[in-house]
């Protein structure tokens, strides 16, 4: 097991915002997710998009060339488009030029960090430029020490992978604020960590500073000051299932919220799997987080109804609430259902 | 959550052998730890040992120039002692450079990685020596699979950190192949990496990776033979737990043996956390472990009783094998309990 250094210890990572988003020459919807990820949960933040050429997909944000978008206060500019090998192809270099000498610096939660590519290394060198891989987790993060930090924590977590921890953890805490809550969205995953212009990225953290990593994630804060954070893995998960468990004793959650898919009957991309059922996901999630957070309790299920229609969807929480005895409800339709998931949440 | 790259997937380090020990001038002998565990467990590896002068401490192995090493067959030169800091002082450097010009690589499990160090570095390439630093995992370790592999596994698991696992899992493999049975110890730590010459330094794995290390640590093997895992941490440290978890849910294991050292009552440096009873921890293990391995089951206890006289702790393993209806040895002391634990493990 690893020995703390006598250096400062780590904070997560900031990024400087607000950003230009870059859309590249990219034709395909499905990769952009990460731009169309930060329109919706961090409009506010983005000062336009950039594309290559008209055939490029869009976000229906302004369209601005770099030096356009410095002007109006730019900071950064995000790569908001993946593809599928997640390298950055020779036809981006010189719009990703552009922006470091517009005065931006880029930013990128790409496989392929943008410090190794020396056509934009040597740019941002000699401009005083920054190029931020979000997936590089921040040096000397300390080892966790299980000590109770003041606050409360909600952390969401799931019977599985890619079902919707992020976007709930988000709704939550666009819920917890407009009802004049101080709540912050904290991000542990790529897309998160851009939108909330901060974060860890849990998968990259070395296993021995997982629930460090987590603790410095969500520092001490007042008493009623609510941190919500974005899940990884699953507890279940053959592969993931270490990154889980440390981000749960790290964050010390005073509530989870179970994150599940309408539908979903095995692990994604493991059929041997058989996802565990909602209670066995609660019980486990509570024997295991009460080590370090004996308080720890379930404020209610989020349900990805996305297959369904409103009706069955409607149906299907209604009926899962009263099996279980809890909340249970799709952030994405939102109503009256979720109101009674924030405040369980809060109870 | 990491993807799968197209390159080939990585296997555990593998050590060049047998071993000349670096002692340095060194005075200490709790800081030779590592060069006495070689000598216990892995005597027939070691050739002899290399002091930089008479009042350093020995492992009463043949005194061997690193020329004379070679001589008798020796490939490595491995540091077997520590300082506070972790760190390599310049009184070792012409030693060290000795070695690799004898035609030995350097082995180390410090903290300071032996190829950041100019003065090794530029005699090691040019003599075309390994600097090998078991601190650092293989590249490319792939996420897991959760596919059931063949051949039967043990993994030692644990209350807390630092209380025999490793050597649990030494003494079970001996007393396995003493009974002529096919067996290999699995090492997760830098001492246990030089036992066995081989291995994967769990704790400095990137999280996402966990579970894949320990699928290519223990491979697919003949059905009766036995790979015998040392553990890392504990599922109830505050900091170490997904380790733990990423470990037992790699590992499969067929059978756990839970460590534990009498008296202990809180974890290692956490005084606020209780260490859990033995019960909790085999349901627990059993449990979780149950999900990449159904057949899961707990072949005893491992009780290290090094603080009671030979009467306390004879009668502590009996009434504690009476209580949990399960063998309770203490393998330092070996004898008929360790025999029976043994026999469980194999039944």
């Amino acid at each position: 097991m690893n020995q703390q250094s006598n250096l400062p210890a780590a904070e997560a990572i900031t990024l400087p915002q607000p950003y230009l988003l870059f859309l590249g020459d990219n034709r395909e919807p499905g990769y952009a997710k990460t731009a169309y990820g930060l329109r919706d949960w961090a409009g506010d933040l983005c000062i336009g998009e950039y594309k290559l050429d008209d055939q490029t997909t869009t976000t229906g944000l302004p369209q601005l060339t770099p030096a356009e978008a410095a002007a109006k206060g730019a900071k950064s500019m995000v790569i908001g488009v993946a593809n599928s090998g997640g390298f950055i192809p020779p036809s981006w270099i010189a719009g990703l030029v552009e922006a470091l000498e517009a005065g931006l610096d880029l930013i990128s939660g790409m496989h392929m960090r943008l410090a190794d590519l020396p056509e934009l290394r040597e740019p941002a060198e000699r401009l005083g430029r920054r190029l931020i891989d979000i997936r590089t987790p921040p040096r000397n993060i300390p080892i966790g020490t299980g000590r109770k930090r003041t606050g409360k924590r909600l952390l969401a977590v799931g019977t599985d992978c890619a079902l919707g921890k992020k976007y709930t953890a988000l709704a939550i805490a666009r819920g917890f604020k407009a009802r004049g809550i101080d709540a912050d969205f904290r991000a542990t995953g790529q897309t998160g960590i851009m939108i909330a212009g901060g974060g860890i990225p849990m998968d990259a953290v070395v296993a021995d500073f997982s629930a460090g990593a987590a603790e410095i994630l969500s520092p001490d804060a007042a008493p009623d000051h609510w941190d919500v954070i974005e899940g990884q893995g699953s507890l279940f998960h053959p592969a993931y299932a270490g990154v889980s468990l440390g981000l749960l004793h790290g964050s010390q959650p005073d509530v989870i919220v179970v994150c599940h898919e309408a539908g979903r009957e095995h692990v994604l991309g493991h059929p041997g799997y058989v996802l565990p059922s909602l209670q066995e996901t609660i019980d486990l999630h509570l024997r295991l987080g009460s080590r370090t957070n004996p308080a720890i309790r379930c404020g209610g299920i989020s349900l990805n109804t996305s297959k369904l229609s409103a009706e069955e969807a409607d149906a299907l929480c209604a009926s899962e609430s009263e099996r279980l005895g809890l909340p249970v409800a799709d952030p994405v339709r939102g109503g009256p259902a979720f109101e009674r998931l924030l405040d369980n949440c809060l109870a």
